[in-house]
């Protein structure tokens, strides 16, 4: 194990314990959902190097997988818990932020960022097209549940049938397009690179993915329990909230490694990175947790959006779509980028 | 003729008999309508190919032109019986599923299958992108006056008006591509691979395309007259009915050429045949229908769509644009497309 | 200075003061209105030879900036006339008209009569997808305020906070594709061609300029007042108005430039110039005077479009990004182009 690793898992212990007594303490809200915050960015990051290291060994299609479905443990837990706790709108929220925040803050702060300091930058654009595709197709599936139950169609007293329908469809893209992506036409798919790496000894692995597993299912309580009063507190609306606050902290480090691989030149892997975190979102968060909340007993999770949410997700999926195609970008596409995640944010300021 | 052809002839006579035979009888209509359709299908086959044999003597200009007018016969034939008993809802529903049909599930099937046999297809992407354009306008026609009349602006009251001029444009347009497609850049406008083919003599030809178009006007007559008993028996919603069941009844024979020709690797050919198909419905079958619905005297076919079918239609049109765009597909794109049809078409199952 | 200069001052002069006698003497509306009319349009290209000129003292940088800046001079103030007349609405319609008018009819006749006289049309297509890229941004800028207060959201009541957001976040984006195109990659950034030009003495420059500016100004006062009597007595509808007649007014000579380019061939440099002249108005015109508005004291301009208008700009944008993407071009996308305004100005007509 590096010393690197080493650091971040002593601060995720720090930051843990910190939270838990700040949460049982029943001190200030903010300074509780600051400190679960940090807490669960840094499991989510020691979620995500110990699932690369059994990755290692088992091959990469494995890897794949694994990444697919503990990548987003720790998001996975925060919407349970948010679920159970009746806060179905600010799951939604947050599940869309994510991935407005990806498509569009981070993919455009990659872009301008990379772009200003590298020129013009060019990378493969068949694997993001991919991507984008799917992405279209998920953002298609959310209009028309979301159009059925507004329009008051024949569909909308079985929205839940529907939704149900529509997730099942989303994960067998997922399944297919992992598939696609470990097997298929290797000049398609996109290619990890290879860091030098420490390897961890597998039975510690598996003991740091169960703690930090654990861990992060304990601190998302305490996260969840603290958003409301938090934002109460900063007088900030629930949509926000969960649009923008919660989306951003939860894919804070994910976010980080996407733009310094473009500031680094390597535009290729950021692209992969940034967009493949917002498909894992909406073709596999979503639908799953959808599916979940049919049998957790709290809130019913739904691909019935606020109209607004929806016309911004199709708007983003088309701006990065129409920046990703021609398989090169300039900086102030990347601007244009994070100018619109500004104007969607703004107009869910006011709650 | 081939004996292949022969027995296409013959099958076609037994149907068109036995669906005669069903209609006059009162026969249960789940039978009858069943029989129709293929009756339908099999004579549309027949059309179709006696309308190449026809074209093969006139040279490829007229061949663009006989297959523009007579290629939808049957279509066209189905279509007025429907308006004359009224059910301009059912012929709305069945124009838009046959482009959604075309434009989704036979080409997302073809990129799919093909896809997996022969692994990513290329293809030229210029005549693709110029079916793809005019689609969008197409489409942009529809959705103007479908907006004009659910927002009650100024041009609601004038809606006739305003079909009839959108009609004559996009007719127009459907003259000026045809054109092209004939006399323009051959680098550009796409180019039919030649078969084999044991040429009819003209007289029969001729014959057989009188006897086949008399026939499948008749058997049209029949097939609507089973439509909404056969429906309410199998329990189907009419807007499913026209979105999907008469929609892929009525395309059946040629939706299964589009995809035979992806498996064997002739993308070009395959995406040409199947996007063209969707293309003459909207620019062509679509407002020759509705100005002929003036005339006609039953009931007046609109472009005024459900909002739900109109974003269907531009959601389709969209995602099959980015995935003819770049000039390559892998098969997890088509099966991105078959979804949103089956998502499209799950919200138009209940009635 | 070159006769065909000297003859364009000289029409200008004798059009403004025709211009001038029919306002005072409260001539026949629609003849004050023509008259108006041709002197403005005169005056713009007076304006922009004379920003040329003093751009080619400057360097390429400054001519960008000065013909941003100026370019659309004698456009701001007809609209500043009018939102002192309280005819908010009408400069709203003419700035969407603007655009959709350089992007669908100016567009689509350039591609039309350039593809039917060189045929297919090859272009550099890095440029345009800049632009393309900015006015997706443009638009879905105008959707989000449109769609929040047409939707009730909480920040409806906020709208004119939200609208200033937005005005600064598209200025901001007007000013970072400016620097860009200036200083930006060359290889990206559109050049402009040289053509050989006589020069102007600084002095005669500046005065010109400082008279057809202060003679544009009288000019639009008169304009405006004679645009509602006129539109009366010709029986056309307000937004009709706002939408074609003003629109290709206020552009008629700059878009016979597109169209010339595009007839000799030119094809990178008319794309250029006509979608950079939609997005100077989308990112330019239309922010600063709506930020104008607040301090002006008339009616004050918003981004809050009819769902109509927004929903045609939506589909302008995306149809002329489809037919640019591929850098190239044929005349059935020209009339496709075409077609699609012809649509949109019929929803209009009816009042």
């Amino acid at each position: 194990m590096e010393k690197k690793e080493k650091i971040i898992i002593g601060l995720a212990v720090v930051a843990a314990i910190v939270a838990g007594v700040l949460h049982y303490a029943g001190a200030n809200p903010v300074a509780t959902f600051a400190t679960t915050a940090a807490a669960l960015a840094l499991l989510a990051m020691i979620v995500g190097d110990a699932t690369e290291q059994l990755g290692s060994r088992l091959g990469p299609g494995a890897t794949g997988i694994l990444q697919s479905g503990l990548g987003n443990l720790p998001e996975l837990f925060v919407a349970i818990f948010a679920l159970r706790a009746g806060l179905a709108n600010v799951v939604q929220a947050a599940l869309v932020g994510s991935i407005l925040g990806n498509s569009l803050l981070v993919f455009g702060l990659a872009l301008f960022l990379g772009g200003l300091k590298n020129g013009t930058q060019r990378f493969k654009s068949e694997p993001p097209r991919m991507i984008v595709t799917l992405m279209m197709l998920a953002v298609s599936a959310l209009i028309i549940p979301t159009l059925a139950s507004l329009l008051h169609t024949p569909a909308a007293p079985h929205i839940n049938d529907l939704d149900i329908v529509v997730a099942v469809i989303l994960l067998v893209m997922l399944a297919a397009s992992t598939y696609f992506s470990i097997k298929g036409d290797s000049s398609v798919a996109p290619q990890k690179e290879e860091f030098g790496q420490a390897e961890w000894p597998l039975s510690l692995t598996i003991i740091i993915l169960a703690v930090a597993g654990v861990g992060a299912a304990f601190v998302s309580d305490w996260f969840v329990d603290a958003l409301q009063p938090a934002m109460a507190t900063l007088g900030i609306s629930e949509a926000f909230a969960g649009l923008v606050i919660v989306a951003i902290a939860g894919n804070a480090i994910e976010n980080l490694v996407g733009i310094q691989l473009a500031w680094r030149n390597q535009a290729d892997y950021a692209i992969s990175v940034i967009l493949n975190s917002s498909l894992q979102v909406a073709l596999g968060l979503f639908p799953v947790l959808l599916l979940l909340s049919f049998v957790l007993g709290g809130s019913v999770l739904t691909f019935v959006l606020s109209p607004l949410l929806v016309v911004a997700l199709a708007l983003a999926t088309l701006v990065s779509a129409v920046v990703v195609f021609d398989g090169e970008s300039i900086w102030p596409e990347g601007l244009a980028l994070v100018g619109l995640y500004s104007i969607i944010a703004a107009a869910f300021w006011w709650g």
